[in-house]
């Protein structure tokens, strides 16, 4: 989407993609900190201060881990997963909303038979993420649900853990 | 929600509800510009410059029709109906974005048998909605498919009219 104001009505395609709206999908490369992701921007435009993205995560995929000082604000609109945000790994299904605070380390897993599809809220002006140092990621996997959450080796039975 | 930041995770229940946020039930007055229709407030932040609500109209309900400087980026998140958008009815179903540019005249109504339920990400600082006058009214329902719209009285087959 373009930075003028998009049409009034833009149609859902049953496939998680809607009319007039790009499709990115991010390029793996050597060493890849996220997997089997792709964003559409839903609402962006001069006159709107928060800008409104869908992200899409593949079964067994997931999304760069990081922090930043902007928020987000994330509904998940499609299957299911779990959540990394701040220190705590949390089972998320459809309709779920999760915050992320400030400065959390945060990442997103989809579950390994189900796609993980969300919206994200951000600020339009915002800051670049920040990928953690090796000493970050060690201090995170000294936790041992979040080790296991990060390696991917996270036994995954879909029951909320809230 | 307070101006606090929100749990990490609020779960979400199957009747359109979610945790920890709470449910605005418009009062419904002598000459009521809207019907049946409920508000929650899903996200909103000091460090957040958009914010994102809940709607929901019950069947046969509606929004009121206005207009203001800020603009609605809307995701119906839950069933079907139409919309005035400036001088087009259109018919919207589940997932279908809605863009009101600014000072656009709009208005939200739920199928006579759905509900409609949707997403709207607005600025937090934002101007104050403006009614029409009874000339603005009579120079819209000087349009007839417009007329019907906002009298009810539209014959909804509950097919897209794009």
């Amino acid at each position: 989407m373009s930075q003028e104001t998009a049409p009034t009505i833009r149609r859902f395609h049953g496939d998680y993609r809607w009319d007039a709206t790009d499709l990115l999908a991010y390029k793996e490369e050597g060493s890849v900190p996220f997997k089997a992701i792709t964003r559409q921007t839903l609402f962006r435009d001069p006159n709107m201060a928060g800008e409104l993205r869908y992200f899409e995560v593949a079964p067994g995929g997931y999304s760069t881990l990081e922090r930043h000082e902007h928020m987000h604000g994330v509904l998940i609109l499609r299957g299911r997963g779990q959540c990394l945000v701040g220190d705590q790994v949390q089972a998320i299904e459809t309709h779920d909303l999760v915050t992320v605070p400030p400065w959390s380390w945060h990442q997103f897993r989809a579950a390994p038979d189900a796609p993980l599809g969300f919206l994200c809220m951000v600020n339009v002006e915002r800051d670049k993420p920040c990928l953690p140092t090796e000493a970050e990621r060690q201090a995170l996997e000294a936790d041992p649900a979040i080790a296991a959450f990060l390696n991917g080796s996270v036994a995954y039975d879909g029951a909320r853990q809230s």
